[in-house]
């Protein structure tokens, strides 16, 4: 196997890595639990790839991390890394390899496989959130991923949509993610009425609904709701061509895509003037992030470690 | 006088016209009251142009409009400017002149006059946000102002902070510019329970405020709480290097920026792992608009009309 890529995707509990050839199609896949420490969660995919070509890889290897990753690849803060925050992940990983690296946030690597190779290929201007356990995103602008001054752009569910809203484990009050992700569908089901789901797992709720129980449906729409609250804010200050959906969420499908659709055509700024914005569902599914990753790697420059 | 360009901001009450050298230098300004109806407020610019340098105009003409205006130069609607909406701008000036025109939203020539000649000079991200009446923006991103796929990107007034909020003329509740604008101000004074304010202008707010009446420094420190939330929601979006403020409310300087910086230094998501965010104050005053117009049509291909 001689692939032109190695990709990453370290998440909270799981280290996805696969390869892939220069047309993006993927060679090798394994997902692993992730493995303790900063520096193991380097070397596995460093070994995984080794073993895939035979050898010390000197292909392009890109991770993409939870967190916030600045402009050097180094980790400056991951809630769901415990212990990493400060590890420089590029840098360990530059000098692990001997080719090309990039480490970037997850959502920022998935968000450049969508416009590269899924829901928004060819878009010039492109807003990409994975609704998970919170929100991650990022924005392509002008035709290409922005990243902002530090690295640390796209960092959507932290956007304050009710100031007098549930506390958020960042210390703000009413943060987008508070709502509109798989917690936020937690939250709005101990909320409702029937008090059926004082304590519930999203996706028992989402089960319900798919089964068409009308209190489940009920907080589905409310969730879809709330995406489509934060959407139309990002509308009204990206205008973008094109919205794609990832994370978790999204496997509920148009049983949450169609609420917030037809939420968000009723709600967006300025919506006579301009042409309706698709919001469609990530193509590339879980694999976003390592297939992102490996085409960040391919486009760095030759390592700087 | 010979000119480089010649910009003009047209407002719901005023146009302003001036004359620049090379070097963005003012060598000549005019302000009227806005003529009525759409081509006069073309004309008008034009005429004064042509006065200055003796004959129908040949520069570059820019005009800042106050509205959504698309990519072709077409005001696409105005709340300010009744009437006008559908106005085919670019088209009508490049008839009425002989050179390159640039027709934009007031507040992205607003800023790109700030980026390049006012207080965000040289920077490659940067959010400028103009606190009048409503709330205009724009913002740099990857070293370019950036329009969106119709134009209209930057509409930040329009992002909703508080579901329950006032209504906006818009249709939606809690849009930022209810809080963090003129209006927001006059707004906030009226909740205030000493009663004083049921019916104010703001400029008598910020008077009392800027001669130490506690109850105005409280209201005016609620506008400042209000103006860094949606700040803060602007740098978790776009990690910009710097944020602008222009617009009518600056003229209240750091009784107004004090608490913004206060206020927003505490709220910025991941503040432990980046630097502060300057908060700077417009530097072109109520010409920045014009003056970013100007530069625009130099930079404009020359008219396709």
């Amino acid at each position: 196997m001689t692939p032109a890529a190695v990709g990453a995707d370290l998440g909270g509990t799981k280290l996805l890595v696969l390869a892939v050839d220069a047309a993006g199609t993927v060679l090798a896949e394994t997902k692993v639990a992730r493995p303790e420490g900063p520096e193991a969660t380097v070397d596995a995919p460093v070994d995984i790839a080794g073993g895939w070509v035979g050898g010390r890889p000197d292909l392009p290897v890109g991770i993409g991390v939870a967190g916030l990753v600045d402009r050097d690849g180094v980790l400056r803060t991951g809630p769901n890394l415990p212990g990493f925050d400060g590890f420089p992940f590029a840098a360990r990983l530059a000098a692990a390899t001997g080719g090309p690296v990039a480490v970037d946030n997850d959502a920022t690597a998935a968000a450049m496989g969508e416009q590269r190779i899924g829901a928004a290929r060819g878009a010039d201007d492109a807003v990409f959130v994975a609704l998970g356990t919170g929100i991650g995103g990022a924005a392509v602008v002008g035709g290409a991923l922005r990243r902002g001054a530090n690295g640390f752009a796209g960092e959507f569910g932290h956007m304050v949509v009710d100031p007098d809203g549930p506390v958020c484990p960042c210390g703000a009050r009413g943060c987008w993610e508070r709502f509109a992700s798989g917690s936020g569908l937690e939250w709005l089901a101990a909320q409702h009425p029937s008090g059926r789901w004082a304590d519930v797992q999203g996706e028992e709720v989402a089960a319900a609904a798919a089964a068409g129980d009308p209190d489940a449906l009920e907080v589905v729409g409310q969730l879809g709701g709330w995406v489509a609250l934060g959407l139309a804010n990002l509308v009204a200050a990206y205008d973008p061509e094109v919205v794609v959906i990832g994370g978790g969420l999204v496997e509920m499908g148009d049983l949450l895509l169609g609420p917030v659709r037809g939420r968000l055509a009723e709600i967006t700024f300025g919506a006579r003037s301009r042409p309706a914005v698709p919001v469609l569902a990530a193509q590339l599914g879980e694999r976003a992030g390592a297939l992102g990753a490996a085409l960040l790697a391919q486009e760095a420059p030759t390592s700087a470690a």
